[in-house]
């Protein structure tokens, strides 16, 4: 009953992730995106996507990554990704992993630590295809939201090209087609 | 290509699942939640408390169900579940999930149909532990949150016990530590 307890208080703390706003508007949206609601939709872009990835992946270890991959945020807040992936960010959201795992009973998330870490170092062919899916979103934002995000926050396109080109480690095929939609954006001025 | 552009057009049609709002508010915020955050949450919740499901269960196939359980609301809204399992409102979500998985290439969308009507249907042991778990994030809203949406809907407490007890069916463990916490909000006079 104890063990139930510790997990209940686990899925409580997690809610908070519902409460960090990202620098996106959902396309049907005119408020920002948070957190939460974006791990759900990058587990199904990459479900959906999953034969498009260029290596052999487990689909079901990479849904795990994506499921806990923005856990840090809680304590860390988010930060845009053009300017934040700095080793001092990356160990605040580190310690904040920690924190929220080590409420699991028994140890439970030692191995969703070594998942998060994995995704962190993007090494692996599953980081690898999580890491490229988990670029989509933002950008479909931007390019069906008339380059809100990248004009706000004063992205300039060698920005955009240079870090979204993540994606075509993952799978050539989904960033050819990719990058023909930041190719028009560009030539619709959306992107400068 | 154009396989890849149908299932864009897929991701960016889900995220309209982030604009319905379901009948509870998450413990740490003070705005109601969204069914697409409360995917990502059910699913976490899910895979942390897999041990404890009664029956044998293939968790990457609950997660998978959890992933896409709601899509239905997209086109049918969320209604409160006390009130709104009749035949009527799952055809409308059957016929919403059908459009949106047809958005997906040849045929892709027809094993998560077929995994929905099964999350629908509740009669196998991933259904169950499923169903039994997506209860549980409201039931924790209302404990940590003074039993708001109970009192707004006019919720009686033998309707609380009596639809919760499904919970049951994938966890007598589960349920019997959630049953102790509504008997303590009954005393307290949350639930009457």
């Amino acid at each position: 009953m104890e063990k139930i307890e510790s997990v209940l208080s686990f899925i409580v703390e997690i809610e908070k992730l519902k409460g960090v706003l990202r620098k996106t508007r959902p396309c049907a949206l005119p408020r920002y995106e948070n957190s939460a609601e974006h791990s759900w939709h990058v587990c199904l872009c990459a479900l959906m996507l999953k034969d498009f990835a260029d290596d052999t992946i487990d689909i079901d270890r990479v849904i795990r990554m994506l499921l806990i991959h923005d856990l840090g945020e809680i304590d860390a807040g988010d930060t845009i990704i053009y300017a934040s992936e700095t080793a001092e960010n990356k160990a605040k959201e580190e310690a904040g992993v920690k924190r929220l795992l080590g409420l699991l009973p028994d140890g439970q998330g030692d191995e969703y630590l070594v998942l998060w870490q994995e995704f962190e170092l993007g090494e692996t062919p599953d980081a690898i295809y999580a890491r490229a899916i988990d670029r989509i979103p933002p950008l479909l934002h931007n390019l069906h939201g008339d380059g809100h995000s990248w004009r706000d926050n004063n992205v300039p396109k060698e920005k955009v090209f240079g870090l979204n080109s993540r994606i075509e480690k993952g799978s050539k095929d989904i960033w050819r087609v990719l990058k023909g939609k930041l190719e028009e954006a560009v030539d619709a001025g959306l992107l400068n």
